[in-house]
């Protein structure tokens, strides 16, 4: 990864975020990235920069919803499947599943418990925004209950002042920009 | 596309679908393909197929949430953005939206009013599974109440009996699979 790729996604990121407050609740920052996504430049060079955080890992786990459009860009650049880690009460039965705490309530992430094998996956876990950093958390217990390793996690856009960071200290971590 | 690539992805999605009867509600057959988009051979095999249905979109239209992984993918491959069209409530406001009935129940989408310029794109809309088609038809309608242009709509997995196909006349409509 070059240095001008580089600032050329962090660029991007930094340019096309639409943020809103007091979004989905009263003190809530809300950073939506669908517009850097929907621009053909910014998203190839995002998908390339989260690329380069594990370039040998044979599995992207991208987390429901927003992560899942990171996940496909990333696991066709690096020749990887991608793991869809949903919401609860998106699969049937059975599941594996795990709960957390997040910014605004409580929430539960399941992959099947069956049809994928994941002993063993070197696994890279890609999200849109680092917040408080609880979805990423479960997201690395859920995959490691399964049997796979977590080589890395990789977002977009980390908001520092969260402190998501410290609950993903077990991980190499990167984000493309950092405000 | 190649006959030969062509039967290696609708091969892996037969092989590879997870169904599941009575989910999310009695009556009704359920097919997870998570199983197919977490082996690489497989996902990869899907996106390019799926990538022929338009090779001069210059925008993708993915559905949430399953989608989105396909559109990331597909988008990469064409060089194209990839809009994420929103279950309602998950962006902040302005917005445009468009409701629908569908399988079970009735829900709306959603894309950014403001930020995104859609006006005169090259749009392939993009999902997992075509059933009655509701969903498929809102999210066209929404990116042409945007200005932009549908070039093609593309599945993976077409539930034929459902009769889906019949509400996307107007647009070319290909599937990896069809049952």
């Amino acid at each position: 990864m070059s240095a001008r790729t580089n600032t050329g996604a962090s660029d991007a990121v930094r340019r096309l975020t639409r943020w809103a407050e007091d979004f989905p609740e009263p003190g809530v920052s809300f950073a939506d990235l669908t517009p850097v996504f929907a621009d053909p430049v910014a998203f190839r060079a995002v998908v390339h920069e989260l690329s380069t955080a594990a370039p040998d890992a044979d599995t992207i786990a991208s987390v429901d919803a927003r992560g899942f459009l990171l996940g496909g860009g990333v696991g066709l650049t690096l020749g990887a499947g991608v793991l869809a880690v949903r919401k609860s009460g998106k699969l049937p039965p059975p599941v594996l599943s795990e709960s957390y705490q997040l910014e605004y309530g409580a929430s539960t992430l399941e992959i099947p418990a069956d049809a994928i094998d994941l002993s063993g996956r070197r696994v890279l876990v890609v999200d849109d925004v680092l917040a408080t950093g609880g979805t990423l958390e479960a997201t690395a217990r859920l995959v490691e209950s399964a049997g796979a390793q977590v080589v890395a996690v990789c977002v977009v856009l980390e908001i520092a002042a969260l402190g998501g960071r410290r609950r993903l200290e077990k991980y190499p971590l990167s984000s493309v920009l950092t405000v």
